[in-house]
């Protein structure tokens, strides 16, 4: 494996067919600030999906659907009882998404086939590129759908049942567009899964590295907190009888960033949400609400930020005027990738002189979810300024070739190249 | 003078008919938690002015109503010729108001004619029960409408173009109720103005004091801030290269907050509305806007405390992560009453036996801007815990009682009773 593995360092994909495949699917859902809205489920989406599944015959594939939409390009492998190797990742867009988030790891796939094609290359392994339904779960909770019903992470009932806010359900909307398919949703032997997707973070780019090495996902604990004090008038209430829950919140979002610090670098600690109560400049806040996001690599460090965010919420009510309520709304544990799979990555780079580094990947992807069933790795490459979720997400096209001609030598590498 | 108010501090006012009167205005506008909707404006309010007019005339009052709709109730004195002294309030109320805020003013006037009327008492100068318009400013700004504009705070047309959130303006809405008067909008002079008012703050609670001698009112400093960092994902964006608002935005409410413990005991200091954007649980928000609201008894400390507020922002901006853009939108100056009309109602409650000490408002009232053009003074009553703005808001009968009397005894001494 290895001798194949170094005799294909000078086979490349087609840095701008990606390219322009990118953009041609970006048009579906295009918004007028360079960006992309596609919802999962929508008529926008099964266009998307239309598109992929068009490209994937062509690239030589069948295409199998699954009970949750999930959809799986397969292309034969000279031996075609193995284990897949599968590389995919989503199409569904935040409200106000980008280009390239999933769509890469998609496109990167259909990509590596038609390499392939060029070059009359078959695989020992069969080769599969999945688009995974509803990763993004702006429209319908929970996030990473697809591949969480994939790795059982939920059952198939639950999330056809989950409606939108206006009612509609995922199971009448996947029947609506066409994508309830017949396969069965359990998950399958796979020989290995990877996904390229954007770093959607600063790291790569502040260190001017091509390739982002994902060695897993930081596990993350989410909380609800409500901060109950007492509404007063601003003007005639004095400093010393006031019961202000946003002063308490103001101390708890500080002590919150002082938590990730105490455990740098990989912990993040953020407060995103907050809404105050009545909300009115001329009246002392009664009640905060908020919510707290704790991430770390490995579940003692998730449980000594939990242990010190209790605390911090005890300092705050032990001054006896605000009341608290903390509620976990949400746990992942960290999620570790496949040791080997993460080196395939890493000399795949190496072997192509790609500058890399070693990540850990702060977000969810549908591959935290695979690596529960089946050896997982992913490719990360920069986005500029570490943006996503915005229509102003970008990439630079050398980026977008890099992350694909890795992909392309590790899935080459764990595939096996038939002989010619 | 000093022997009348002696001679007549056995003279009282009719607790329960007061009471009674209070309940029957609020039941104009009630709502089913208790409190009362009635908005400056609305039918509901042409209702509470036609109960107050009737109530005026059947105690010997005429009638005048001026261009901003400001209703003055007059008694004659023995030499009409004489400045009036004058005593009111307002009776609209905050969207979830309650049934004594402004309303306890009005009506307490209306009750010293009724015991005057009862006694058969005259008086040598003319008293005046004054009903001013849009006090509250819920519905249409600027608030202390019918007050500021008396006291030339605003021009007439100024205020008349203004519009609520439906484009009904001022203007049209006065003509709609019926109470676009003729009488000149300019002050007049004024023997005294007296204002009964519930403290709306907890001090007289929490003191076990009946009767607030105040001494004047708070300045006032309102500022818009907006705090500009970059918005990221929660997750894979490490603690050193976020650009938080929010938890600049922590940092300032902190630092606000002490700036008015630096003022004990008179400063105050509140963050009361705070909006962050995007407001979503894991993405770093990436800008934060809040008010600010500083209050203080001379403006040498409001000077002062806008200096710190300044440099407290320029802390935060210097740290190179977010911008700040701080703006004054809000300024009322110190208002000191007048010492001798608040010596008279020190000296009406001392001789009636009522506890009572000076008191500062903190919030603003339609004597603040009287006081701009004529003596004035007020008297506060506590409410309980010191809530107001809220249908809960209540006031015990035998403090209502207590303010009337004492406004009775301070309107006595100022008009001069005549000889029998």
């Amino acid at each position: 494996m290895d001798t194949t593995f170094t005799e294909r360092t000078t086979l490349r994909i087609n840095g701008k067919r990606l390219w322009d495949s990118l953009m041609s699917l970006a048009q579906i859902g295009a918004t007028p600030k360079g960006g992309v809205c596609r919802l999962a489920l929508t008529e926008l989406d099964k266009r998307g999906r239309d598109l992929f599944v068009q490209w994937a015959q062509e690239a030589g594939c069948s295409i199998r659907i699954d009970g949750i939409g999930n959809i799986f390009a397969h292309r034969p492998g000279m031996d075609d009882s193995l284990p897949p190797v599968m590389t995919g990742s989503h199409i569904d867009t935040q409200p106000t998404g980008g280009k390239f988030d999933g769509n890469y790891g998609v496109l990167a796939g259909i990509e590596v086939l038609r390499t392939l094609n060029d070059q009359q290359i078959r695989t020992q392994a069969p080769l599969e590129v999945v688009v995974w339904t509803n990763e993004e779960g702006s429209r319908f909770v929970p996030v990473m759908m697809g591949s969480g019903v994939f790795a059982g992470a939920f059952t198939l009932d639950h999330v056809l049942a989950q409606a939108d806010t206006e009612g509609l359900t995922v199971g009448d909307e996947l029947k609506k567009i066409g994508y309830a398919g017949t396969a069965s949703c359990a998950s399958f032997p796979i020989k290995a899964y990877f996904e390229a997707h954007i770093e959607q973070g600063p790291i790569l780019e502040a260190s001017e590295t091509t390739i982002g090495v994902v060695s897993g996902a930081l596990g993350q604990r989410w909380y609800d907190v409500v901060l109950t004090g007492m509404e007063a008038h601003a003007g005639p209430t004095p400093m010393e009888l006031r019961k202000d829950a946003l002063l308490g919140a103001a101390e708890l979002i500080q002590a919150i960033n002082k938590i990730a610090l105490d455990h740098a670098p990989y912990a993040r600690a953020t407060v995103g949400w907050l809404n105050v109560f009545p909300n009115s400049r001329n009246v002392i806040p009664g009640t905060v609400k908020f919510s707290v996001d704790l991430r770390a690599a490995s579940d003692d460090v998730l449980t000594a930020m939990e242990a010190q965010l209790k605390a911090a919420v005890d300092v705050v009510v032990g001054r006896g005027q605000i009341e608290a309520d903390l509620k976990q709304v949400v746990y992942f544990p960290p999620q570790p990738f496949d040791n080997s799979l993460v080196d395939t990555v890493r000399q795949a780079a190496k072997q192509q002189g790609f500058s890399h580094k070693d990540i850990v990947s702060g977000a969810g992807h549908d591959a935290v979810y695979l690596a529960r069933v089946t050896p997982t790795a992913m490719i990360f490459i920069p986005c500029k300024d570490g943006i996503s979720h915005n229509e102003i997400e970008d990439a630079l096209p050398e980026h977008i070739e890099a992350g694909c001609n890795v992909l392309l030598q590790a899935m080459l590498a764990q595939a096996g190249e038939a002989e010619q």
